[in-house]
């Protein structure tokens, strides 16, 4: 049975990954009422930690994320929702949030496909 | 430039990745020691939480990641590992620690190719 083990904070991480692709969109954090309100609804919902609340991604932007599936890594403290991202899933507008990598020297570089 | 936004426990979210497939594979945190030790060696390293030290993924079972691209976030505060496994990444044995989806019931179902 699914039995989140949820932090301190009320929290487990959540990675979502696009369905279609299997690349690696976002990471961000969801409380037992987020994980309630995107089993319910199909949505991707988290909890925001700065703001305290619960969001649905593109809530603002409608970038939303349909939600396909979620899977739960073996000792249940990490969620892998596999989603049909609507628009680009990042705030910046690139399509993953882990758009640039760490060079040598410790400065960024902007990934072409990401 | 690189500047990882740690949280109050000094820790960013790791998410590894097969390089050559994109799959994800598992999800670990690591201090400023874990991103250090992986950049100069060249393998991922980890903070435990639960053993409050620094450990190489794979430093008893030989299933080591290879690093073969380090990817950071929009905000930072996430690193995507671009790796080449050694073996299974989880300790199930199983190829992707995420290898369990949760179905409309509540039950764990597992996945054929994870």
């Amino acid at each position: 049975m699914f039995l989140p083990k949820f932090d301190a904070a009320g929290l487990v991480t959540a990675v979502a990954v696009d369905h279609a692709s299997g690349a690696l969109l976002m990471l961000a954090h969801m409380d037992a009422q987020a994980i309630a309100k995107t089993r319910e609804t199909g949505f991707a919902h988290f909890h925001s930690r700065s703001r305290g609340r619960l969001w649905m991604k593109g809530e603002s932007s409608g970038h939303v994320l349909k939600v396909i599936e979620i899977r739960v890594d073996c000792d249940q403290d990490a969620l892998e929702l596999r989603v049909e991202p609507a628009g680009p899933a990042c705030h910046t507008l690139a399509p993953s949030c882990f758009y640039r990598r760490i060079e040598a020297d410790g400065s960024l570089a902007r990934i072409a496909d990401a």
